[in-house]
């Protein structure tokens, strides 16, 4: 029995292009790319040559990408680095610092200068901290990091999503303020694969920038007060690679992290694009490796693969690809919502990947179905795979007001570039008959 | 011309044996280890089989393995995992916290119990903080880290060390204090090759710690005091997988670290050893893979791969392949020492890994001789690869007494498995004209 693969959203096959590239770089090619001698140059060589192609494909310069061990890595270094940066320098002694010596004259003070970002890096660290914005529906390697940063004192805001799961811009705008420093959005959801309006946001962000620089051009300049700090824009675009541009100048993105086994290159790589001059810190210290901001011997193959899968992704090759593989969604819909009842499509068609369709049988626990499937050689999900050992619902339906007893019946499909018409029609045989016998099973579906 | 590599510390190549293992979870069991269908635990399978390597080598338990992009990300995690546990949670604001409510009648109190925990633990925040030991030669991925932590206010006492680069386990022991919570020490030097007595150290650290058990047991049991927070005890095995054993039981560790590329397997993947019930937090956060200590998809091929390579290091083969490198070493130090005159090996034998020779050739800069004898397709290095774009003379040598002129004549000779007599004799045909032609256009050299 040939097994059909539909969960895409939590990893893909490594393309044999892309693995034949790497294959060198293990026996042969093994330097340390860091080594000055041939064997190291030789490394290096891939690794530039892999950079370059990230480069092409951000519309960014090859200095602006780092290498990381996947997009987790990439998404926890630009949050908790971009706070590290800007964050005041913690007391060598904790407790000996200024924290004693505020007077409530000074926070009096502080608080009277509206719109001051003197408020957070300056002296008064009680009543002002800084402001990082988010959705609700974010992946867990933006959400949880950012539940640590708040533990020490960062201020987080997640914005609310509609039914669809998309953030309002306007919600975005009224939500920045003065001690606002990062902005963290996904580009597609990897459950429920809705595209939020990142380019919008990054308008937002960009525009709000400007006109608080030229503020500042008009007033502050000439009382030598320090450059405005930007409201910093970050795109987790993960799930967007393989559909959509990530031209960091189209987005107006500051940051921007992606990852190798989404785009049929390997796992345990990523990268994240920093544009230049921004403030960032490196978490992870060592050695020195990629500009000092994150240590660690490079992983040459899996960094040359990355490179390689990027270079399969033109935009030429993304539009093909998208036509393709929304036909296929179309008729997996299609096909299920003729042949089954009370089945309800989460993913907005119009508003998301063309890989995704995330639905809800009625009266079916979803943990049910991916069983049945897998046991026909079906592989299919209930949400996603780092979440999917983790039996309570999914935060992100419920942030998009599906209730609770609902989102059980959650099944997301996600496709890939090698399936087939008719490995769809081949779900779509083996799903009714399923479905209506743990349906039988559950005394409380009623037709 | 065939090439030579002299330069196994830095990296490996992958051994064709571990290469093979991997190759089938790229494309073929190329699922989420963390998905429930059939492609996730074919990976899985990998993975736990892996798990289940790393446990036999160790002596531990498959659950004690946590997988980690490397070395580096591993010495990062215990690190600063240790302290983030052990740490009081900041206050939720900064400044508004109990270091405003601390008198100094509370200051004196938690002096005056000598030796009480509670110090570090309870409220006093402002005398007292956490204590880590370590020696002045570790890796960067250890002093970084630390240097990092102690701008939080960790303390961090740098042990001295000889001029073999040893540390003395007398100086160990009367560095420990009650606020000690983690002695890190590096196996084997990766610049030097020195073997440092880890097994005394781990001896120590147990005695100490038991005698404070006991002295809980006697007093603080019956007066409901906590139980004493013992001594952890890490080890940066990475240069010392290939030659020395890493049972965590005869060792006495706490936490060991080891990487994949430096012992004939993929770089991008690595290890710690977390004995159970050890006080640590994860500090890469995400999905909760990883027991929740460590985010992100699982590299499933490097996994396999760093199994695969831990399996082919059995203590019959660590001795067969110690007695067969060590006598190359011998060719060569002997070699070297009989045909050029001026040469100081540092690297002691007796107390050494068998695959380090670090020379310094007086009246020659390492880097010219590196570039010459890489020009005669021999690749050797002048210290660790991950600092070898840095011109700063290398610290470990200073801290071993070695001035700052000769450690610019230092040149890392690190032998591998698959090095021949014959490689050896190539290089000690090459070495003496090059060394006397680069003496001759030194002006300062006087024979």
């Amino acid at each position: 029995m040939s097994k059909i693969y539909f969960d895409h959203s939590a990893t893909t096959p490594v393309d044999k292009r892309v693995l034949e590239e790497m294959l060198p770089f293990f026996e042969d090619k093994f330097g340390n790319p860091s080594s000055v001698h041939n064997f190291g140059q030789a490394a290096l060589e891939g690794v530039d040559q892999a950079r370059a192609s990230l480069a092409q494909f951000l519309n960014c310069q090859p200095e602006e990408v780092i290498f990381t061990s996947g997009a987790t890595e990439a998404n926890n270094l630009v949050l908790k680095g971009v706070a590290k940066a800007l964050q005041p320098e913690p007391d060598k002694k904790v407790g000996s610092g200024d924290c004693m010596d505020i007077t409530k004259e000074d926070v009096k003070k502080t608080k009277d200068k509206k719109g001051s970002w003197k408020g957070w890096l300056g002296k008064d660290r009680k009543e002002s901290s800084l402001h990082v914005i988010t959705s609700s529906v974010e992946h867990k390697s933006v959400l949880e990091p950012l539940a640590e940063m708040e533990k020490q004192g960062v201020e987080i805001t997640y914005l609310p999503v509609n039914s669809q799961g998309l953030v309002n811009p306007e919600d975005l705008k009224n939500a920045i303020k003065d001690n606002t420093v990062l902005v963290s959005l996904m580009y597609v959801n990897s459950e429920i694969g809705s595209k939020q309006p990142v380019r919008e946001a990054g308008k937002i962000i960009k525009k709000i920038n400007e006109s608080r620089y030229s503020e500042w051009q008009k007033k502050g300049a000439r009382k030598q007060e320090p450059k405005p700090q930007p409201v910093y824009f970050h795109i987790d675009a993960t799930q967007a690679v393989n559909f959509f541009t990530c031209d960091i100048e189209y987005l107006h993105a500051d940051f921007l992290s992606l990852s190798g086994h989404k785009i049929y290159g390997p796992k345990g790589v990523g990268a994240l694009f920093i544009r230049q001059d921004s403030k960032i810190k490196g978490i992870q210290e060592g050695g020195g490796q990629e500009k000092k901001l994150r240590s660690g011997t490079l992983n040459t193959p899996g960094i040359v693969g990355l490179g390689r899968a990027i270079d399969l992704i033109t935009p030429k090759k993304q539009k093909e690809h998208s036509g393709r593989i929304s036909a296929l969604r179309d008729r997996l819909v299609e096909g299920i919502k003729k042949n089954i009842e009370d089945v309800v499509l989460i993913t907005d068609r119009e508003q998301s990947s063309p890989a995704h369709a995330h639905m809800l049988f009625k009266g079916v626990e979803g943990e049910s179905l991916l069983i049945s499937l897998d046991l026909e050689g079906i592989a299919v999900s209930t949400g996603s795979a780092c979440a999917s050992r983790d039996l309570h619902s999914s935060y992100v339906l419920k942030a998009m007001g599906v209730g609770a007893e609902e989102a059980n019946n959650a099944v997301r499909f996600t496709l890939g570039k090698h399936n087939t018409e008719d490995e769809i029609d081949k779900l779509l045989e083996k799903l009714p008959p399923i479905v209506a016998r743990i349906r039988k099973m559950n005394p409380l579906y009623k037709k």
